[in-house]
């Protein structure tokens, strides 16, 4: 070994003791007669001492040290007189004795601190030496922990750990797929997985009935913000189970996630809210339960006052925001900015101030008198003080509209507070979703999810009021999981195919290949996947997935530091029987 | 939930409980009064009882279930006054009072049994029915298994598991790699990783100073029996540590796994044997230690008497075969048959029976007298009863000639037990291989393998002579980990690159990348990486690898169940902007 303690484990309690540390240079600070190093390493910081009055030679040559040279120093532990009480090695700090350099640093192209002068791409390209900032380095330490957590909790519930294929096939439903060229068959192709679905149904129909991985999946998107064309996802699945088993398992998961890592406990059950009740209240099927500020329908009692725009909208729905009654004029035109903006269908915002003297002002005065207003205020439940805003037309429009409006004032009242965790599981999903250009139906989730048993008789005569034995976990209004009950019978199952407007050839086509397999004696069965990326995000309390990933992709899917994707040599394709068809050809 | 216990878990104490039970059903026997069934589950099987007397309704029902049907079934538990001490449910049954068919089963296209009358291929296409087979269910059980004790081990060593990406950069040297087209940046494509080796030396380089992950890897090889396109290792590395830091702390982990998950304790360390040692001894890198049988060179003790076969050859080896001094001349014959089979450029084989009376009785009587012979025996530590069996040739051709005729004979005498365990290091690879067609030095490991230390001094003399910092774990002949020292010194890098026929230029275009990220204060690293299917299958007491993966691939690479590779769809070859070029163009 090169040392015989970290720089993060010694204590007062160790003084006196001769020890050998190693790791990098963190500052170097010269005050004349002394020059204090702070070496750093994955475990923390300790500070060196170089004394010119007992050792000048030693000094000076310390003084030679870069910033990020690795160096394995031995001295005595000694109880400094300047404590630094904000790392747990500050009360401590080595006298050296002698030092090795076991590796010069060149200057790096930013500072390894916190507060780095690094921008993006500088970062992203350097991924090495960003993975040496404390920050970056806690994210990949609470992965692990979280990782190894989940592993804890499924292995004691009896789930098995079942490694499944990543060179896979090609499905053409669904998102689009990485293909990987088969040399040996060229022409040929395998898909990498856009996750284990099908795997997992399979794993199930062989009789484990408790199955999970912690999987790398592949998609290749137009790449939006903070999506990766590779994520990993927490997948699992399990037979002989009703939704509620499959819901109460894995809220035993997220459970034991927060108390174990956050040190949170839930005292109550998760708030299970059916996907309407949650579009109605909080117009997304992914609500912030952090605050309250729940919409109301003002639908039946606005209308018929003889203002037009309510008049003509099919839907009128409002959030009272407490305490800002005292809006001015201009910040109430920059919400309405922001609500038109949002390009969501919604083409005003009406306001009405709920004064604290018990007043009523809106922007509709003229159209409502103060008893109708009052009915809007009881309808919201606002008390003195609040201001109330109303968006109106299209009721699929405007619920996510007043959602993104709910989420804007929650921010700006400081209501979504990064310490607090409220999770939710939303139920019931529609089965179906009516896509308007191809006049068929798809299913929301994928073809094998099971319509609620009490909705089964809905599929022939009304498709889309059947809600499907799907869930999601919600926390703090970002999806981090989501799942179902399949459907194990083989008629049920030719039904949904029918409603989806599926020939029997063309079902036996796409998905014959599991068709097939539930031949043989499918269990009742049911899964979830978690997205871990975005679940370590959400614990490390920050919202982007990029610094949890240890070598992530950019927005266009490029890793800058390993400068890829990039052109292979002709004979890798030549071997693979592939030409570039250029890009004429391929946009034919 | 659909049960109230598995059908591995009911026992005599259980009698008299009302239970429901979920499972396939294994067998079906009717004995005209009653009809008894066997459920299996993932967890055992247990014998449910229909009664024609008492129940003949349901009874009746019962017969007509067929093999592999899903039922959920309802009864109370008795204990069995015919028990079967084979299964631990064996004592109990369940007296049926109903049941629910959950799915239907067609005729499997095999028997769910351990000796299925199932042929491979038939059994690869419905993998899904293979994996209900008890001794595949528990291969899987055994992997999960493993992977949760490697990373129960190596969390409490303070190794970080840390995830690096799959779609990453192809790099010239090395096995082919699979590759991966890009659809945003037509005509480059990301490769799939071989092994995350130069991205775990760029964790080193980020400080995160002990790190595993047990890994998907992928090689696109011509593929031989039993490897696999996809496979996993348990992929380590640690900084600031010498090779015997890295030895200890896995030698660690495999004892932690031996004894964990087999029962298993070594008293001693495992023996540590040089590279020559082991060619010496056993005439390959990869010893069984299971057994004795060592090679010993006869070379200076056989020439000179006029045998020109011997006078001719360059080395002279052999083993002493304990017990078979009674071999016939058919047996021998047929030994001199399966070494010259070997292709190995053994010519012929000379043998010596070590009679039990003493007598001493050779194929090459004519050269050697009986003193000349006790020699040989004394060389050999044979004792009375062996038979010498002698190979000659070229040294290098003729020690894995011996190799395998040890190996074979261990076999015949079956001295290589599933069951016994005998790991070992074997340690001090020649650094560098030469190749004569190109006429340089290739690294043997990869061009970051350390030497020895001692060594550095021979890089520029005598390169040949040089040994590395690598070693490999060996089991039972079998190389199941292998790893290194890496470089980590600049100047020593840059003298590694110039034996290799590097020149600076190149080695920037090849390695820069790597030897970009160095100059940012490397520490001293060095790692392992095991075959996680190999080493379950060795753990499992079997050959192939193919029973302990979930979803394996057969020897052309073709997943038979998913039939991957496969055509894709013109438009997403379009997307890619990529041509088949068919095999015309292909093989220009």
């Amino acid at each position: 070994m090169y040392r015989t303690h970290t720089c993060g484990e010694l204590r007062t309690g160790d003084a006196g003791k001769e020890v050998t540390l190693c790791g990098w240079i963190q500052t170097s600070r010269d005050l004349g007669g002394m020059t204090f190093i702070d070496l750093r390493d994955r475990y923390g910081i300790t500070q060196l001492v170089f004394n010119m009055e007992t050792n000048p030679g030693l000094c000076e040559q310390a003084r030679k040290l870069g910033r990020e040279f690795v160096i394995q120093v031995t001295g005595n532990v000694r109880e400094r007189s300047n404590k630094n009480l904000r790392i747990p090695t500050g009360e401590i700090e080595i006298e050296a004795a002698r030092f090795v350099v076991l590796n010069p640093s060149e200057l790096p192209p930013f500072t390894i601190e916190e507060d780095t002068d690094g921008g993006d791409e500088l970062r992203m390209k350097y991924r090495y030496l960003d993975l040496r900032r404390p920050s970056v380095r806690d994210n990949m330490i609470l992965r692990h922990r979280m990782a190894r957590e989940v592993r804890n909790y499924m292995d004691s519930a009896g789930f098995i750990e079942i490694e499944t294929p990543f060179l896979i096939k090609s499905t053409p439903e669904g998102a689009r797929d990485f293909i990987v060229p088969s040399r040996l068959q060229p022409g040929s192709f395998y898909a990498l997985p856009q996750s284990p679905q099908t795997l997992k149904q399979l794993l199930m129909v062989s009789g484990f009935d408790r199955y999970f991985q912690i999987v790398r999946c592949f998609r290749d998107e137009d790449l939006r913000a903070d999506r990766q064309p590779e994520f990993t996802q927490i997948d699992c699945e399990m037979s002989f189970v009703t939704r509620d088993d499959i819901l109460d398992t894995f809220e035993g998961l997220v459970r034991h996630l927060f108390k174990s890592v956050k040190g949170i406990e839930f005292s109550e059950p998760f708030i299970r809210l059916t996907y309407d009740e949650a579009m109605e209240s909080y117009g997304t099927d992914k609500p912030d339960l952090r605050f309250g500020m729940e919409i109301r329908d003002l639908t039946g009692i606005v209308k018929g006052r003889g203002f037009s725009l309510f008049d003509n909208s099919g839907y009128i729905g409002a959030i009272s925001v407490p305490g800002c009654s005292g809006f001015s004029r201009k910040q109430l035109d920059e919400l309405t900015g922001f609500v038109t903006r949002q390009q969501s269908g919604a083409k005003g915002m009406v306001w009405l101030k709920y004064e604290a003297d018990g007043t009523l002002r809106s922007s509709v005065d003229k159209f409502y008198s103060a008893e109708d207003l009052m009915l809007w205020v009881e309808k919201l439940q606002s008390g003195r003080g609040d201001l109330v805003l109303v968006l109106f037309g299209d009721r699929e429009k405007i619920l996510p509209a007043l959602s993104g409006l709910r989420l804007e004032m929650g921010n700006r009242l400081n209501l979504r507070k990064r310490d607090e965790y409220k999770p939710l599981w939303v139920v019931d999903f529609p089965l179906f979703e009516w896509n308007e250009e191809e006049t068929r139906f798809y299913a929301m989730h994928h073809p094998f999810t099971s319509p609620r048993p009490g909705d089964i008789q809905l599929m022939e005569t009304d498709p889309g009021a059947v809600r499907a034995d799907a869930y999601d976990l919600v926390i703090n209004g970002i999806e981090t999981g989501g799942g179902s009950v399949r459907i194990h019978d083989a008629s049920l199952q030719k039904l949904m195919f029918k409603t989806l407007g599926f020939t029997e050839k063309e079902a036996a086509e796409q998905f014959g290949f599991i068709m097939n397999a539930f031949r043989y004696g499918a269990p009742p069965h049911g899964g979830i996947a978690f997205g871990f990326d975005r679940l370590v995000a959400l614990f490390g309390g920050q919202d982007s997935i990029r610094d949890f990933i240890a070598f992530p992709k950019n927005n266009s899917g490029r890793d800058v530091m390993l400068d890829t994707p990039a052109p292979v040599s002709e004979k890798q394709l030549q071997e693979l029987m592939l030409k570039p068809s250029g890009r004429k050809q391929g946009q034919e």
